[in-house]
């Protein structure tokens, strides 16, 4: 065997490895499942920063020059929205509450901190390369009153846009419509998915 | 090196590779997760579809004679379905409220449409080749009520048939069971998932 | 074309073959998205067996010597953990209610056996090899009440360890918080995801 059919040989089996090996990249990478995966973790990441006040964290789940809006139009870049987070009410210490009706678990309402979790379901993510566009039903469930009854705190929609810079998503756009606001509700009439 | 010798090698390799290749396309298209991946989102593209009225993108998650039944028997095939989903109360003009008590918000709840949302979640699928089998949990937010409080409108499961073809996966037939009604609610006793 | 010369040819196509086989199993089997798949269904299949009273389904979900810990300690064992699941009040037959007001669906709430769902939202997964660390927020809506009226029964959050033995992912230990009860809140202040 020669030099030169060695070569040829290796050659076209290095060829059909390489078209293979691009396929299976693919498949480990950057397939819809293994992205979509991956986003999936990022918006629970983002819901549990958001609840549990860590705005530093909430931020990180956008790009450097990423959107946030809520309603009141674009807050851009990480520190914008480093202050928004933190800006919000956190959890306060509960108020003595006037009665003990209506309390869950029966014990007295008054000695335990509210607590409050914002939820999302219905992810509905279109991926296309290093690109997303996603939208995703969110509702918040709490006990923040002097019973600390359950209650729906409130729910609406994410419309989002999202980056994959090496191998992980990013936000570069959340836009949060609410169902509890005139102002911040979904006007579009259509439907915001596909 | 001869011709047949050639003839070996190349075929020899083209059988390792056609074997190996086989693998990688189901790691890529028919893997438990990427299957997954899909059939999630075509449950949240069906929500959206659903709650923002789009009966024609609804009927489009079946297949051509997908059957949806919701309690009263088998609906069949897309153009029934459309039927009956653009049959359903669409969100409504708000009323008057006679208070502006207990607005989420505080914004005179007269003044916003009202909304609904029905999510899903606990997904249970088990995939087999082109057929799979789910159960889900849903439930419904919406606040459809004078004072735009928020509520809990309802809750069931899902029992779902699907089958994927040309690498798209369709609802075959779609179980909805309804606890809000003595008709539709699940009277079966046993988990109906495993 | 010497049997020496057949030999290395084909050693050095199976070594990259090998080579790359190996990248196709991690694409197909141990990748995040087709592990964080299989993980969730084992999450909504262990809501299913809670909710529909199937005790030793539910202890299946954890490894032999797997934990529960639901805020009294450690429950070690799927023995132990059948015992206190099977010790759960279930599904009670229907009070006779006074009155059929606030009944979400206008039949006679007496006449319906009530349910209840617990549903898991916000999974994160950190996955390493055959281990995985998970956080997630629960809640759940039920009518256990005369007038059936829809109540979010409970909510809190799941602190999961993992393991994957031959292929299946089993909890290790789940400990959960409930934020309607003082003893069994989170009081780690800080996030308990990353």
């Amino acid at each position: 065997m020669k030099k030169s059919t060695i070569a040829l040989t290796f050659g076209a089996a290095g060829l059909l490895v390489g078209l293979l090996l691009s396929n299976v990249s693919s498949a480990a990478g950057t397939s819809y499942g293994e992205d979509r995966a991956q986003i999936e973790d990022l918006q629970a990441r983002y819901l549990f920063a958001l609840d549990f006040h860590d705005p530093n964290l909430y931020a990180s789940t956008f790009t450097p020059d990423g959107v946030l809006d809520y309603g009141e139009g674009d807050v851009r870049g990480r520190d914008a929205i480093i202050k928004v987070i933190a800006g919000m009410p956190g959890n306060r210490p509960a108020p003595v509450a006037s009665s003990t009706s209506g309390s869950a678990a029966g014990d007295k309402p008054a000695l335990r901190p509210a607590a409050g979790r914002h939820q999302i379901t219905n992810i509905v993510l279109k991926i296309e390369g290093n690109k997303a566009v996603g939208r995703s039903s969110w509702f918040h469930v709490g006990n923040d009153n002097p019973q600390r009854s359950n209650t729906i705190g409130g729910f609406g929609h994410y419309e989002d846009e999202l980056v994959k810079v090496k191998g992980q998503w990013f936000f570069t756009k959340r836009r949060i419509y609410n169902e509890g606001s005139a102002k911040w509700q979904y006007k579009g009439g259509v439907n915001p998915a596909w």
